[in-house]
Order: structure tokens, then C-alpha cells, then sequence
């Protein structure tokens, strides 16, 4: 039902549509694994429960869930949400789920990343990541829609796009030499452009401290509309991200985007930095193919890291002093939509965040040319 | 996305339509145990292909296959056939999966029967049958239709339905003690009246030989349209079919079907008996857990084991005299639809057919009362 084709979006007249524009749906998968999430994952899936239980008020939501958590996660997850069988190797479907395009006659087609856990043999975060690299073309199959293979190991939350033109991005990740050595910067920008139907891209140098993604883009700032950049902050000179988002400020500041406006930024101060306590660690299975987390490890926890659905946005809290703050912002940003957020913690433990265990499906869209 | 009920099809006004009438689409299985199929299941999965390729010419196709199989059936199975990830003890979805029921506003919703893999540890086929039991909600989940649960240890190979209220089944399998020892015949026409919405059961003694669902009424005789029924035959008295054929048409020429109406049946010629070869058991994975399959061990066979598809038919030949005339009897009886036939043997070792391994959806009807 899902064919793979050999052309490209730009060439077919697919874009990839802002995180803002109207969902089909949304997919995300179940976690499971003890070495990524403490306590047999049980407290991680409470959370997972929560996120899907606050998407599905706005938005269909699908769960792959492994043939032993099957049952598991029927059971867990509220009925309106919809649990299919997808193995994977964890929980990550923003990043081993499908970009969806669209072209302007209601057809959505998928492009499929090549998937390394973010970095392969070289710094990448488990081994081996056979099942993850198969998420993507199953979620088409269901969805009946059309693939794209990419040539490029990249991941769905190391990019976001305004949906008219702009796409933004981090050296730190799509540079990195555990992704694609053997392409340039300008070679990989052009990928960009053919898979995504994008026309500028801008380059911000760092992702957030101590993200083990390499820097993912979608926990440092999003869209929050076209022409409107929502910055992770700190107003804290002695904190090491102060400096990294001082200057994505400087670089986002003097850009323009792919119609030629500059770039307005809002700044969300982070949480006060918080870190994997001894307890939280000894929760979690030993083990040598996953990377090991040890107490005290600084936690990459920032606000940006939220969903936006149809009509609402299901942020990361973390019962921390900046909480109401952050959240009153986004209430003001997005006027239209009802501001859910959804204490994340166990989320943020294995790794990511809201965003990274959600992938939208765009809605097809039929416009007159 | 699918929700369970508590209450019946019949309390909620669902019935059963027969297979003739318009089909969704058609659901399959994908087959790789070694203890089952022989060869690693290569050449079952070559007849799979082309069923699942033949009927896709009339209906969407979708096919599941476990983790360890999904890629290589993406690759095998033709592009328009659809391919999920589904787990399952084995291959048989006409069996595992859900009995779709239909109302006259749309809606379709699945019936879940209990499953014990034809007869528990009581005669059964292969233990353990944990994943068996998943498929039928699996389906429904992906179908997006509501479920019933009955309380029947039952498949969907021991009964046919002819839409407008009758049932056929055998004693031989529903009154089988390794299926309900503790229900009495008049129980359990009960809760299939409950669950399948029908008024008249028809009880059959007995199924094809060693036929080893123990006796599936689908191997036996189906209807070809309201008040008319196929039945497999033979010429040859001392063939231990003969008096199994003949007691079946003798039960089927003396009733009614729940509008009163006299049955008309249609014999069919079996093909010659034929039995498993030393060299295609010695394909085989040898086990304590599944059934085992002897040389020279006489084999179901039985043109009755055909699909109805929207617009075609999908029957198995067996290379055998008698396909050619069962065939043109197939034209005869489905004159609106393209006979189309497979050459089967492959499935029949394994201990079905195409009816077995197929399972429609069909198509929710809108009807003014």
C-alpha cells in the first residue's frame, strides 16, 4: 500500500508543512526498556498515558506498542487513543517516525530518515537500533501513504520548519561526524531542500547542555508561527547554556527567513538545572549497550521541548519555580489553543522530552493555485 | 481507538453478513513457523503472495506479519497489498481473527471469539497460542471498529452465515469437549444466535477427513448465495468422505434456512485423496510443541476452501483431474464474479486452505429500515 519512490518532495511539489498547520493525527510509541526508562519503564508509561490522554482531546493519537507490551499498553492507555503492534528499540517516534509532506491536492507522503541512534558506533545512545530503523515505513504502511528513502542519517527533532519556506537547524547535530562525514554543510543543506522542500535554512551552532542527541534544534527553539521563534533562556551568566543561547538570540536575530523576514525571537527562561539523583539511577538496568546514566548527570530540560496539536499545546512541566511562567507564555503565544502541560520528569530522565515521543501527521490540504 | 462491549450484536441490532456481500477489505496472515511449513515457509509464503496478490485485484489486501518477518513479506508482497506488523502463533486469520458484524447505519464492529488453537492441550495444534489471541483485537484496533467479546472458544472456519439469519456448523467441532465441554448444544446455539444476530443454526455431524480443525464447516460446504450451499463430494463409496457427504447433504436437503426456505445444494468433486510426501515432511522443523505430520498422513483437501471477494472468487487447485471441473462449476454459480485459481498445495500442508488463511471485512451498509 506504501510505495517507495524514487524522486523527491521538491520534485513532486510535497512540503513539509509547520508543527502549527491542521493534523491528521499524531503518533507515538511505548517505552519499555529498562536501561533507558528506571523502574521496568512503569513510571515513564504513566507519563506516555498522560501526554496521549491530553493529545487525544485535540488530535487522533496512535501507540506502536512491541508484541509483549501489547496488551500492556491497550490496557493502560485511554480507549480514545488507538494501540497498534510496531517493535522498536525505544520510545523515540519523533526521531524514528516519518516526516509527512503534503502537496496541495490532499496527498501526505512520508520521508524516511536513515536512523543511527543518534550517532551510531561513535557516540550514538544504544545498539542496535534494527527495529527503530523500520518505525517510520510501518507508520506509512498504516497511514497508506506514499515513501521517501533519504539519503542522510538525520533524526525528526534535529529540524523545524514554518511551513513556508524556512527550515532551522544545528551544526552540532547534522555536522556532527557520527551522522554523514562524508557530506559538506552545503551538501547536506541541499538534501534538506530536495526531501523537505525547504528554500532557507538557518544554522544555529549548539542544541541545549548536555543533550545526548547532539544537539536536537527541537529542544532549543521552535516556530511558534511563521516569523516567530520561541528560544530556550537562562538569565544566568554562569550557566553553561547562558552562552549557547546568547548566541542562537545573535544568529536567529540577524536571519531572515525563506520570504525575507527577519526573525522575531521570545525567550522561555528553563527550569533551574536539575540532575538524575542516585536513586532515579539505581531504578534503571545495567548494562553495556546503552549509554550509562550516572547520578548527577545534568538533565537537558527546557520548555520548547512541547507538542503542538490541533487547537492545543501539550507542554513539559517539572514542578519547578519557572513552570507558571512558561506556561503563561505560551498561553499568550498561542491564543488560539488550549495550553495542556503534563509533569514530564520520567520523560525527561530517559532522555527527551514531549516532542521527541510525538510525531504529527499534517493534514492533506487541497488550495487552489 | 476500539473499545470493548458489554453488550451482543443481536441486543445492539449487528448481524453477521455473509461472505457474498460487499467487502471493506480482506485481512491475512503471514506464515513462518518451520514446525508448520516446510522449507522455512518459502514456499508457503509463494502461495500466500499469490493469494494475497489475486484477491488485492478485487479488495485492499492487508497482511501482518511478526517483527521478525515484516520486511522480508514489505519486499515479497505485491505493493498494493498492505503490510502490518501483527504477531501470531501461526498463519490461519480466518481463525484468529475477528468476525466482523455490520448494522444498517455504517458502523461495523468485530466479534472476539476465545481461542485455543483447535482444541487446547486437548487435541490442539501447537501450544503455546498467546499471540493468536491478540490478533482479532489488533485488527479491530487498526480497523478502528468497536469489539465484542464472546464467551465461546470458537473459530471463524466452524461456522457460515448466509446473511439473512441461518448458520451452518458441525457438531464435530462446536460440541467437540476441547472446545465448550461445560456449554450443551442448545447453549451454545444460543450465543451463537447472541453474537452472530442469526435465528437458525443447521448442525452438521462431521467435516472433511482428517481434517484436523476438527471438522471446520468451511472445508465441508459453504453458502453460494441465500438458500443455496456448496458441499465437497465424492463418487467413490469406499472413500470415507462418501458417507460424511452424504449424511451432510441428506441433513442440508431436509432443512430450512431461517426464512423457511428448502436448501438447494450443489455438490462439488473433491480432487483424488492425496497425502503428505516423506520429502515434504522432511522440510519440516521437528518439535514437541506443535502437532506432528507424518508421511503418507491423507490431507484435507477440498475446493469448498475458496475466498468471496467483491467481484471474484479466489479458489485452490491442486493440480488434480477434477480442478477443471470445479472450477467451471465455481464460474457457474458465481456468474458476477472472475473465478480466479491458485494452486494450493503448499497451504493444504500446512492444514488449510484459502478460506483459512483469509478474513473479510465487510463493507458497513446503510439501509432505510
Amino acid at each position: 500500500m506504501s510505495k517507495t519512490l524514487d524522486s523527491t518532495p521538491q520534485a513532486d511539489g510535497f512540503r513539509m508543512p509547520a508543527e502549527f498547520e491542521p493534523h491528521k493525527g499524531c503518533w507515538m510509541l511505548w517505552p519499555e526498556r529498562g536501561d533507558t526508562w528506571r523502574m521496568g519503564a512503569k513510571p515513564a508509561q504513566a507519563a506516555f498515558i498522560k501526554v496521549a490522554g491530553a493529545i487525544s482531546a485535540f488530535e487522533p493519537v496512535t501507540v506502536g506498542a512491541s508484541r509483549g507490551q501489547w496488551e500492556n499498553a491497550r490496557h493502560a492507555l485511554p480507549e480514545s487513543v488507538r494501540v497498534v503492534e510496531i517493535s522498536s528499540n525505544d520510545a523515540w517516534m519523533r526521531d524514528v517516525g516519518p516526516t509527512v509532506v503534503v502537496d496541495n491536492r490532499g496527498t501526505i507522503r512520508g520521508v524516511d530518515w536513515r536512523f543511527n541512534a543518534w550517532g551510531g558506533l561513535d557516540g550514538g545512545l544504544y545498539f542496535p537500533w534494527d527495529r527503530d530503523s523500520l518505525v517510520a515505513a510501518k507508520v506509512l504502511e498504516i497511514e497508506g501513504a506514499d515513501r521517501y528513502r533519504a539519503p542522510l542519517v538525520m533524526e525528526g527533532g534535529s529540524f523545524h520548519a514554518d511551513g513556508q519556506g524556512t527550515l532551522i537547524t544545528t551544526r552540532e547535530c547534522l555536522l556532527n561526524r557520527n551522522r554523514n562525514p562524508h557530506l559538506a554543510q552545503e551538501q547536506i543543506e541541499a538534501l534538506l531542500k530536495a526531501y523537505l522542500n525547504v528554500h532557507k535554512v538557518v544554522w544555529l551552532d549548539q542544541g541545549v547542555v548536555m543533550d545526548e542527541t547532539d544537539g536536537h534544534v527541537d529542544n532549543l527553539c521552535c516556530f511558534v508561527k511563521p516569523g516567530e521563534v520561541l528560544l530556550t533562556w537562562t538569565d544566568d551568566p554562569d550557566d553553561p547554556q547562558y552562552e549557547i543561547s546568547r548566541q542562537a538570540l545573535e544568529t536567529l536575530s540577524a536571519a531572515t527567513d525563506a520570504r525575507g523576514r527577519p526573525l522575531v525571537v521570545h525567550k522561555i527562561h528553563q527550569p533551574d538545572p536539575m540532575a538524575i539523583s542516585a536513586a532515579e539511577c539505581e531504578g534503571l538496568d545495567a548494562g553495556e549497550t546503552a549509554k550509562p546514566r550516572l547520578a548527577g548527570d545534568r538533565l537537558a530540560a527546557s520548555y520548547v521541548n512541547f507538542y503542538i496539536a490541533n487547537g492545543g499545546i501539550v507542554m513539559p512541566l517539572f514542578d519547578d519555580a519557572h513552570d507558571r511562567t512558561a506556561m503563561d507564555l505560551l498561553v499568550r503565544l498561542f491564543p488560539d489553543r488550549q495550553v495542556v502541560g503534563v509533569q514530564s520528569r520520567e520523560i525527561l530522565l530517559g532522555g527527551g522530552n514531549i516532542h521527541c515521543i510525538t510525531q504529527q501527521i499534517p493534514m492533506g490540504e487541497y488550495r487552489s493555485r
